[in-house]
């Protein structure tokens, strides 16, 4: 199996649906979808709609991806941007550049970048929310749940929440775990556990299983997201390489040291493709991703 | 009927629902949730619950709200307060007072006022995605759909973004009002139409009534207030009376004059009436609510 060619699908089919959205799109201030295209079509790898895609393979072998399949993949996109958009803005992490280019805010204004982050997350919802098919009405709304437990209080805004109130503060490798749980895993998990409710996995230890997939791939996506700060290149990452080294951010291997590091990534990336071999050979295409997201160079 | 003692009722139902909300919420970081909680509870005068609540006895005059009313409510609260604690923030309309109380990015710090509202957002679609009851399902993806699409960017948002889009710049009266439309409008007519759906309102002639006496009263609601910005005591008001003149922001009354914008506001309250007299007795509380918003003093 070529991953890259299987990514490179699921990518042209999520950014096809994403343009979609801005086709119809009158708005009262035409500034503001631009924006919003501007921070969601950016030239990101769309990992965490191609999570839902194959955990959907996965739990639904013979069926393909439905048309809530593809909301859950533009839906977890849309927040994504959303939380990236504002994650960059002067009173956040006061980024000037994205994936090589010049974030939201610099492009266009702070209010601007604000609000576009807004309507991002609302817009998110909106696609989930929209009857495709009532007698899956009931799988929606606990998409919806799971969406936005992810995202929230709870979730995503909780971990970046906690990273902004330790600014310049020692965390212990727990801390440090809990908050990228928060802040980036969370929403990994959800892609995963969307794709499953999407084919219809019902509450179960299978479903318990792909959320601890979840949790290792996001775990070790962030592992891998450390590494590269620090080996990475500037060009190839598309943004400035050791920022965090700079900032003095705590990283895995600020605290582990690089082999540790290496080796914690090495582990949760085991770990991650045992539960998914229990599943036999549907999970060929996922193990193929979590290879991917572990050995990637941006 | 004592339409005070009406609005105190749901007042007190609302609040202690939204109380309830931070009471099993355990977080990572505590300050988002005293922030979320300090723009949430914040001595707000509740009129949209209040339009959900009184909508909903419109439309089924024998039957107390339930679950799903109550979820209604909540929500659309959880976004009002977050579009209130970014409108405040330096990046947008920078105001520094709020009901009389230093706004969110004063007491906490504004990375925390722009999270706590991310996370506000978040919580109202949360609240609302809850299975009460398998049945009701499809209603309440429909009342989702309805709020996303009041909240985003083409309703609440587009309005905000148009409104800083043209500081200074003088606006007609019919983009005065798509503005307001979209900025404050199009979350009161969400809220009375969340109520009609949440009471099993089918699709036709009473809600199309009851989306454009929505359209009326949310028009009316802001003539009141650019009248009151004149005419309003600060201390009452719970802002800088006069601070809109003082900003050169335009205005019913910039643009009718005094007397144009109690004529305006006289002819929207007429016309917002005469609709729900057509629904009979089961009005009058509407009806109260309505003549409480055109007379309010703050």
């Amino acid at each position: 199996m070529d991953i890259q060619q299987v990514l490179a699908q699921y990518r042209s089919r999520t950014e096809l649906q994403l343009e979609q959205l801005f086709q119809e799109m009158a708005s009262l201030e035409p500034r503001l979808p631009e924006a919003m295209r501007y921070g969601l079509l950016n030239g990101g790898k769309r990992l965490r709609p191609a999570l839902v895609y194959l955990s959907h393979q996965l739990c639904s072998t013979d069926q393909p991806p439905h048309a809530l399949t593809d909301r859950a993949a533009v839906a977890i996109e849309c927040i994504h941007s959303y939380s990236l958009i504002h994650d960059d803005l002067p009173a956040m992490d006061d980024d000037d550049l994205r994936r090589g280019k010049p974030t939201c805010h610099i492009v266009f204004d702070e209010a601007t970048a604000i609000l576009a982050g807004d309507a991002l997350q609302c817009l998110a919802f909106e696609q989930l929310s929209e009857i495709i098919d009532p007698t899956l009405a009931l799988r929606q709304l606990k998409m919806m749940k799971v969406l936005a437990r992810a995202s929230g209080r709870q979730g995503m805004v909780a971990g970046q929440a906690f990273d902004l109130g330790h600014v310049g503060q020692p965390l212990t490798l727990e801390q440090l775990q809990a908050m990228h749980a928060c802040k980036t895993g969370a929403l990994i998990t959800c892609a995963v556990e969307l794709g499953a409710l999407s084919a219809g996995e019902p509450e179960g230890e299978r479903l318990d299983q792909l959320r601890r997939f979840g949790d290792l791939v996001g775990l070790a996506f962030q592992v891998q997201d450390d590494l590269l700060d620090i080996e990475g290149d500037t060009a190839t990452l598309g943004k400035p390489q050791g920022s965090d080294q700079a900032q003095n951010k705590p990283t895995y291997p600020a605290l582990l040291g690089m082999e540790g590091a290496r080796s914690k990534l090495n582990q949760l990336h085991q770990e991650a493709v045992a539960i998914l071999t229990g599943f036999g050979p549907d999970a060929e295409a996922l193990i193929a991703l979590t290879d991917y997201i572990v050995a990637r160079d941006h």
